[in-house]
């Protein structure tokens, strides 16, 4: 076994990692290609991708080496029903020499295992959008929200970005003076606009105050609905940055995603749970005030669970290939060594 | 003055109605035909269908006796920025005869009419959508959320459904028994299943029911998610039946529904105000328990101020095209004559 390698992959929307490791730690290769996702680039482009992350994290290293892999993407259960993405992945695999079996695994669970080597806990993700998943021996158990921007994805950036709207038009329609998230976002929606501080109603006699008013407000309605919904995920840093300058509304805002998202996790999680919590996604890992706001609900809910940032997928992924071939006590070790911490660990 | 007449059109997005009336109160003629929206038929089909609707009204009542019109419609500052619709328009109005000026009025308006003869109140509409708004000498002033399903109507039939969906996701999620809302939302979007009252956990083993129960989830998801979002409102009826039956969960929702609505309203209308507060669109009028909500919401805010329901808009629209002719005494006697009043009034 000494001679023996495993390979992880993390197939994100717009990029696609590698990472082939020893099953003493050593990283023996990575590799980069773009977003592989066959969902929504079709399964011929996502193979190719595969296949070009695959062969730059092998480069000269002979396949043969490789004992085992692991696959973690979003959608894996449209993936596996679907022969022809399947087969396109087979061929990708094949194609640069690699002879072992690999594994399909949920993004979830590999988000999961790049922030804790236990093999039960929970795993909470907050991007553009957001779910939360119970795990038990590595598999996911439980699963919550994930339910798209129309019915879920509560405390999300969706969510954050619809809110800050929401806000925003509730504040004009009410004739009060706009705040720093609404005025950032009036300069994000509608740029030709120049808003005052005072807001829509200062100036002019009542009735044609609120007329413009009123057309602003539609303007800014007809903006976002002329978009894909989704594209309001791209108002979340608005929120965070509204938040940091001392807008009480974008605090509030962010104080009731966590909320939301903490609830998410309750509904899967038991009360006196004290395995590990991963905190994943872009708007969890690093330093955010999501994060906090998350970790300070998470906290007085389950005081004796360690809280944990997600961080390199594709280690994850190679680390989940390995787990099987070890002992648990060197697959804890070669979680130490191969899978990086973040620096916003241990949070306990 | 004494043979004058004036006629009132009421276009909706899928009828429009007609009433031609003295100055007396005599409904001389009503007509009606299909929906006839600018925006959403077309300026033609819509032109086409208002001349249908004048025609009837009018039978061989000689034109030249119409002193006033009065056309309320939704969306008409757009149709008014469409010289297309307004020329096709003014054709349909000459092609029947009629030689007077009309006046073109935003919906809200004529539904405010149709439940007051008060120049100034307030007017809520829940349906598909919602919206509130201020009136002030029988013209718009400030209007409060109808921003559409993405950004706003609060407490509207799309919400109601929306939170109905939501509601059963979280539950299975949870893993708990359905209730009689979830269990008719099951048994709407997905009838090909027969949920059991246990819900989805009960039978099998743990994990087991789990990937079962996330799969159930998904297609509810999927079900959802494939069809146009204002779709949604077309699960309000659930809502209110399963309050009805006692459902505690259809309970709350209505509640809040009632908050938001009421939320919407003061925004735009003064605490001290005593003016009326007419309600309605599809939820509103008639005997219904948001109707109940919402007016014990209004009730407990401005407690001196009458609330009355939405009546024949049509009718209502003859009225506003009466009133400048008239004198205020006169102008009132025949709001009483001409507009039916709902027998939900008086509800102070």
């Amino acid at each position: 076994m000494s001679d023996a390698l495993v390979i992880g992959l993390d197939i994100g929307g717009t990029s696609t990692r590698a990472v082939l490791a020893s099953l003493a730690g050593d990283r023996t290769g990575t590799g980069t290609a773009g977003g592989g996702n066959p969902t929504s680039h079709g399964a011929e482009a996502a193979a190719a991708e595969l296949a070009k992350a695959l062969g730059a994290a092998l480069g000269s290293t002979d396949p043969g080496r490789v004992r085992a892999g692991t696959i973690g993407l979003a959608g894996v259960a449209r993936l596996m029903a679907d022969p022809a993405s399947r087969a396109a992945f087979d061929r990708a695999w094949a194609e640069v020499g690699l002879t072992c079996p690999y594994e399909l695994i949920g993004d979830p669970l590999v988000a999961y295992a790049s922030g804790t080597a236990s093999p039960d806990g929970t795993v909470l993700i907050a991007g553009t959008g957001a779910v939360a998943a119970t795990v038990r021996g590595f598999a996911l158990d439980r699963v919550s929200d994930g339910h798209g921007w129309l019915l879920g994805d509560a405390g999300s950036g969706f969510w954050l970005g619809r809110e800050a709207v929401r806000a925003t038009l509730a504040t004009m329609d009410a004739g009060r003076p706009l705040g720093r998230l609404s005025r950032a976002v009036v300069r994000t929606l509608l740029p030709a606009e120049a808003p005052s501080a005072a807001g829509p109603a200062a100036g002019g006699r009542a009735d044609l105050g609120a007329l413009s008013a009123r057309d602003r407000v539609d303007d800014l309605v007809q903006r976002v609905t002329r978009r894909p919904p989704v594209e309001l995920a791209g108002l979340a840093p608005l929120v965070i940055a509204a938040h940091a300058e001392g807008d009480r509304t974008a605090t509030a805002l962010l104080a009731e995603a966590g909320r939301l998202l903490t609830e998410s996790v309750a509904r899967i999680r038991e009360p006196g749970d004290t395995t590990p919590v991963v905190l994943a996604g872009g708007l969890l890992v690093g330093d955010t005030p999501l994060a906090t706001a998350v970790e300070r609900e998470l906290r007085s809910r389950w005081p004796d669970a360690t809280r944990r940032r997600a961080s390199d997928g594709a280690a994850a992924a190679a680390w989940l290939a390995a787990r099987p071939l070890l002992t648990p006590t060197d697959a804890s070790a070669l979680h130490t060594r191969l899978v990086p911490q973040s620096a916003n660990n241990p949070l306990k």
